[in-house]
């Protein structure tokens, strides 16, 4: 397997992103190629002990900054680790590409150089979720915050084709993600969703409310990206909220102190609830090609889940079950 | 201070709402008309003692279901425990309305019955939050899932009065929920809400990403009713998530139970993050009329609390407040 990473993507870029790959090329059977400003990242890896084969250096004169307007900066640095990346992958010469950089950028170059799958119209990004049943599928949490209920129904097909091969349910759920459980809830928007999604995906279970996300009610919940970032955002704001919380309560008490570290287990469980580098990527589906995007506070733990979720979505030959299935099932 | 409480709303109705009315006018000076089917209502009052004066009961032979659909309860039900308190509002022998039920049906009821207030197009459900930093309203979280931007706009006017009379700032921040910081962020409908905003408000502080809600940056958060319904059920989910991974760890280990134990007053403190019994309602804001809905699962306690919150915004005039600045700075 071999696999593009984006040297210079992500807030501890390119340490934590050297320091991840490092360890993946020890611990699991992939070659990658670091993309990004040479020197940078032959400094870092100086400092560690590796299969020199198996990691390889390109250069990329440009770096695309996280705040930075997408399009803007894919049309002024063409020869950014991200644009050079995805081009890369686009050749063939690789399985996947990853990159903790700017989403937006992430999704637009993608989208732009490598092209759609036949019968999907935008591009979704997905993310493992842990719930209190195991993991779930929320798709979109980000690449597209306006889109059409037919795109919402494509995102469907994607995500039942990815959870069946990725995390072994054979007939996986999928589910609406709505302010009520009746049919008729919401916009107009999800009712022709729910009715699109009725009429063509024989596993579709109705609406789920967002406080059964984290229950597990569903395999796969589907939304739109403006709605999925919000609740990705709002469970990562209220946990950390919760630890402040948690942490000020500590400081006051020593007994508090003692009945945290006696649960310190039960509450790294929590932790986990919130904690993306447990999977390390969100996958970018619908686009002509394996793209991982990892969280922009990616450490090195996050990068080598990354690299290790994105090997086995090689080795599933996720992307070809995708373009034969979700083609056959197209409008 | 006389309020009309729907005694037949919410999941545990009439039996919490009356104990929780019983509970208020003892601690409380306010004088409460029950409203609902009278020999329930009756049963549930023998089994307290209570100053008699204080608590009348109006009879209302219908109940609108939780779950039925608002606008056809409300052509079906004339005479349920809802339209009966509504109308008892309008006829201005009463300050304030309170319900735990369908909260949809009291949004159409209101609506219908009260009128909006000038300058005001659309009803919005505002929410005091507890955050790191104290506490924060998020407005709308329910009532109108497809607004237009200047919804969005007359909901932050409120937002601004309400906050500044009922939870003492003199100048409240006023925040967009958006899916980044920068302005440019979001949907066409969002772009164009901030330009209004930046525009129309002296106090607007730009975006606010869902992650920021429970930190406090903003005093005033504004969003459609959509997408508050989802910042709403997703950290009531992710708590409830994290607190039934909890007991099973506790289950498993003796230590864990201790160490939850000695944590007991720092758990309690996050759990009020999602508790919110604390405050007790939601005021309906935009109608023309004190509205509070009440969580469906209010406890007495919950029920009790909002008396004590309705209370409050009678006796700081919040409508009148309403009435005359949001009309000065209509559009």
């Amino acid at each position: 397997v071999r696999i593009v990473v984006d040297g210079m993507g992500g807030d501890y870029a390119p340490k934590a992103v050297v320091e991840g790959v490092v360890q993946a090329v020890k611990e699991f059977n992939v070659d990658v190629t670091l993309v990004g400003i040479q020197e940078k990242l032959e400094a870092e890896l100086k400092s560690y002990n590796y299969p020199k084969e198996k990691i390889q250096i390109i250069h990329a004169p440009e770096v695309v900054g996280m705040d930075e307007h997408a399009t803007v900066s894919l049309r002024k640095k063409k020869d950014s680790s991200m644009t050079v990346g995805v081009r890369l992958l686009k050749d063939k010469n690789y399985d996947a590409f990853i990159s903790a950089g700017n989403t937006g950028a992430v999704v637009a170059a993608s989208t732009i150089y490598l092209g759609m799958l036949e019968g999907v119209e935008r591009p979704a990004i997905g993310l493992v979720i842990p719930t209190v049943k195991g993991l779930s599928f929320l798709i979109d949490v980000g690449a597209n915050a306006d889109p059409k209920p037919q795109h919402l129904l494509q995102s469907a097909q994607m995500a039942h084709v990815y959870v069946r091969e990725l995390l072994g349910r054979e007939k996986p759920t999928i589910g609406l993600l709505n302010i009520g459980e009746e049919e008729g809830k919401g916009t107009d928007f999800h009712k022709e969703t729910y009715k699109l999604m009725e009429e063509k995906l024989s596993n579709f279970i109705g609406n789920v409310e967002a406080s059964e996300v984290f229950s597990g009610k569903s395999d796969c919940i589907i939304c739109d990206g403006f709605v999925g970032n919000v609740v990705l955002k709002v469970s990562e704001g209220v946990l950390e909220s919760a630890g402040k919380l948690l942490k000020q309560e500590i400081k006051k008490s020593p007994l508090a102190l003692t009945g945290a570290l006696l649960m310190r287990r039960g509450l790294n469980h929590i932790k986990k609830l919130a904690d993306y580098s447990e999977y390390g990527g969100a996958p970018l589906l619908g686009v002509n090609g394996l793209v991982m995007i990892s969280h922009g506070r990616s450490s090195a733990k996050a990068i080598k889940n990354a690299i290790k979720a994105t090997k086995r979505e090689v080795e599933q030959n996720i992307l070809t079950h995708m373009m034969t299935e979700v083609k056959r099932i197209a409008l």
